[in-house]
């Protein structure tokens, strides 16, 4: 519990927001100090979290002093920039093992406080949270405060809107503190923050505006906080921050290794595709740097749309461009697809619109934990009609697939993983759609993998003698070379990264089924249960998708 | 094409908007009187979209008087209010036959007209996809007018705001005429229906505002889309309509037979629950009535949570209500819990809270078609870990399983469809989580079935010797019993109302798999394919699961 004591004076003494209220109010900007220096000594992982927790020092600090948390319900949106709120509830001895396996979360969460009422991950949910617990005590007749947190970049998806408008008409005694630091994860779009109209909205939802424009002092922003208490009205309080305030940049060591990830990959691809067919666009929500698509901005401005954290309107939007003839590659992260999936089934499939679904973190992501695990994609979309699911097993066979998808000319899935690394001179195999490829032939028995675990796979098979295969597509299935793989082999393994349900083991299963096959079908999944943070290597030997773990599985 | 002459001397000359924009402006209101006729004449089915039909008879002539289409990008906000824009584009000859099976949808639809160009069924997707159009045109170079029509209930789903947020920054010449009659399904909800703020909205977004306050005035609205059309800039156009208007409510004849449906006893069950234990509230997206509610929120005024069309909302709601002690039982349609998936996951089960999750309109829901049928939610739900799944064969057991989920204490999902004809004094049998149960002991083979679809079994099994299960839990699966069945039988059927991907089929055969057992498994479930409109009965017929094809099913 001892971090430096000279350079914590005051920090020290805080565990707990109680002790923060003992402070004077004129401590708290020494205090502010202080806690950016503890976290930028403490974590060096995932600047995007850093930088966010550095940008609300102070409106934490203000809202732990005002507010009698626990007992008032305070929620943070998303939940990556609580890193100070963690510090200052308890957290602070345990905060140097944020994001590690068996360490703290990087997002608020049920299990880890009392001081996270209602934990987080993906954005927009706050306001809806907030006033549920708002609606529960009205009933049960009891009455505190109730404050959300949520910045401009997750107010732009709809839920935010949809709890906003329930609130106003509620009228229930709850506090919207808008961090607005003109930041979505890339730069913020959208008319709102274009154009601060934020007085506005609340006129139109009957709430009451307040607006600190320095967000970084801490002072005005107790008095404002203990200002707009005094009315049991539903407020916006807009507090004008800076993200990453105090942030000192790493210099950036990106290896010039000249290998490609998957991002690395889709981008060339989408760019080379892009140059051959001026139909092709890219949609994403947000997440322009995430997903690799900086070079294709600057290849294509007006070719790439990000429309800001709004899957819903990602998908059908790419439906409509679809719809009038374009050729829309829309990039979703697998865990905010979840976020569409109406719109996806809707809009595009049921439309039958030619929209390729770039699916970006499919399977485990590591350190961001159960929230972000791309698990459900699979199983989800494989009970939709018609949609084609794909799976590169490396870079290659991306680049393959997104030019398969192009000639398609219907609704068409490509799951990957982050990462990967990959030689960009690779010959591209020919993936036509729906059907499987042989990679290795061998005897006894065949592994049949889908997707990008096929690499754990294939060095899991090193030394042994057994055929592998990569699925390619789960759907539509090669029925007709499967079966034929069923009558060679007296054992298949099949292996894949994501949920059994709906899967491709399940899948197999049920094609042997009715086939009528007596062939042994062994399958090796992501297990039906959540997953916590930690590394993906971790992860992987975890779950049993370690090449080590596999080739046990094989043998046996 | 001669529908009673005499009756209709303009409407028997218009076939296409282009014989429509040959009348002068002084003849539209008598021509809105001829469709408003014609409308009542031709289709006397789902007051629902007639209701919102004749309110927009005056708003659909403007349109097309003054807009190019189909040139002109016009798209009708759910789809449900397009009967006078059908009549009027080339469709006004198969009216009779619409929502028949093999006749007309009740939606819009892109295969029917290219009058058509985007189709709906869900609400709130029309801004999105008229931006998506927009957009198109723009990088291709194109000019034409684009036109979404959006009712005030629709406008409150998220993904409205989402795109009109995108609108405003992009400023896009678009026409968002914003059908303003006070109702969502129900009557409306939320902050801007409630206190009209819909001007200030648009100052917020940047949009131009307009308001014509009576939208029964056809000339008015002539004049206010000619001058709006003269500017470039995204505008809001709000036409203040009566819902209903002309509308001529036939005698209610609901038969008092004493019989109860899903809906009632779903309605009768949480009712007695609600009496008995305080904490239980119910949450509903606009389906108060849909749903069976009524009663409910006579008995409970304030433990109905009617928060709109707004999915996303009512299941981050329901769980904050769940982590604050309450017991939500939040009441959606299959197809609408699509709208909610990522909260289902990130918000309920992942936090493992206790909602229960009541999903009406299981399975085929007939004339309302492919947009509506509940098809997928069994797969997609199926993924998450820990959810608990079940399906009652009738009333006793909704009521029961509604009993079990409330000692449960965990995420928990009962599905059922529309319908039935129960008797209320049936016992309720004991339905613990988990636990399959006999039917009807038998011989030779046995039939597992989940859910509503049980009763057309037990049809089919008249004069059959085998035995009846009722699965009950898809998840967590009775798997030591169901082991016990693979052992007594050769033969097993299964019989499920959903897509097979990730159901009760696949579920089974998997595990048959996994325990190595010989047994013979055969499934039958809703194909894997889109299903067309038409009466339930035909549509269990056409999919194999009415009786008489379940006996050829069981007999080969």
């Amino acid at each position: 519990m001892r971090y430096l004591c000279a350079m914590f004076p005051l920090l020290n003494n805080i565990n707990l927001p109680e002790d923060l209220r003992k402070l004077e109010a004129s401590q708290l900007p020494a205090l502010a100090g202080e806690l950016r220096d503890f976290t930028l000594q403490s974590t060096k992982t995932k600047a995007g979290h850093i930088k966010s927790s550095l940008g609300v020092v102070e409106l934490t600090i203000a809202l732990h002093y005002v507010f009698n948390t626990p007992e008032d319900i305070l929620i943070w949106d998303v939940g990556h920039q609580a890193y100070i709120h963690k510090i200052l509830t308890g957290r602070k001895s345990k905060f140097a093992g944020n994001r590690l396996m068996g360490g703290l979360s990087g997002f608020t969460k049920r299990a880890e406080s009392p001081y996270d009422p209602f934990g987080a991950g993906h954005s927009s949910t706050s306001v809806s949270a907030v006033t549920g617990f708002a609606e529960a005590d009205r009933l049960m007749g009891k009455s505190r405060e109730y404050i959300a947190v949520i910045g401009d970049g997750a107010l732009t998806g709809g839920e935010s809107f949809e709890a906003l408008n329930y609130l106003g008409e509620r009228q229930l005694n709850v506090t919207v503190v808008l961090n607005d630091n003109e930041s979505s994860i890339d730069e913020n779009v959208g008319a709102l923050a274009r154009y601060g109209g934020y007085e506005k909205l609340c006129e139109a939802l009957h709430l009451e505006y307040y607006c600190v424009k320095d967000g970084h002092n801490v002072e005005n922003l107790v008095n404002t906080f203990k200002a707009s208490r005094e009315t049991n009205r539903p407020k916006l309080i807009r507090v004008c921050t800076q993200k990453g305030k105090g942030w000192k940049a790493l210099s950036e060591n990106k290896a010039q290794s000249g290998a490609q990830s998957f991002q690395d990959v889709f981008s060339r691809t989408l760019i080379e595709i892009a140059k051959d067919n001026s139909k092709v666009v890219a949609v994403t929500p947000a997440m322009i740097s995430g997903g690799g698509l900086q070079d294709f901005k600057q290849h294509f401005p007006n070719r790439l749309f990000d429309v800001g954290i709004a899957e819903q309107h990602a998908v059908t939007f790419s439906a409509a461009m679809a719809a009038s003839g374009m050729r829309p590659f829309c990039h979703l992260y697998s865990t905010f697809a979840q976020r569409a999936y109406d719109q996806i089934i809707h809009d595009v499939v049921l439309q039958n619109l030619p929209v390729v679904f770039c699916l970006d973190r499919a399977g485990l992501v590591g350190e961001d934990g159960p929230t972000h695990h791309g698990a459900f994609d699979t199983g989800f979309l494989n009970t939709i009609p018609g949609l084609v699911l794909s799976a590169p097993i490396d870079g290659a066979s991306l680049s393959a697939l997104m030019r398969t998808a192009l000639k398609h000319e219907k609704p068409f899935v490509i799951r990957y993983p982050k990462g990967g690394n990959f030689d960009p001179g690779q010959p591209e195999p020919d993936l036509p759609t729906g059907k499987l490829r042989l990679l290795k032939k061998g005897e006894e028995k065949a592994v049949i993998s889908y997707g990008a675990i096929g690499q754990e796979v294939e060095q899991a098979l090193t030394g042994l003698p057994y055929s592998h295969y990569d699925l390619v597509f789960l759907k539509p299935l090669d029925e007709k070379a499967l079966l034929e793989i069923f009558k060679v082999y007296k054992d298949v393994l099949v292996v894949e990264e994501n949920s059994p349900a709906g899967g491709a083991g399940e899948s197999l299963i049920s094609l042997k089924n009715r086939a009528g096959s007596a062939v042994k079908l062994k399958c090796r999944s992501l297990p039906d249960e959540f997953i916590e943070h930690g590394s993906r290597a971790q992860l992987l030997r975890k779950t049993g998708l370690d090449s080590v773990s596999l080739q046990e599985f094989f043998r046996t």
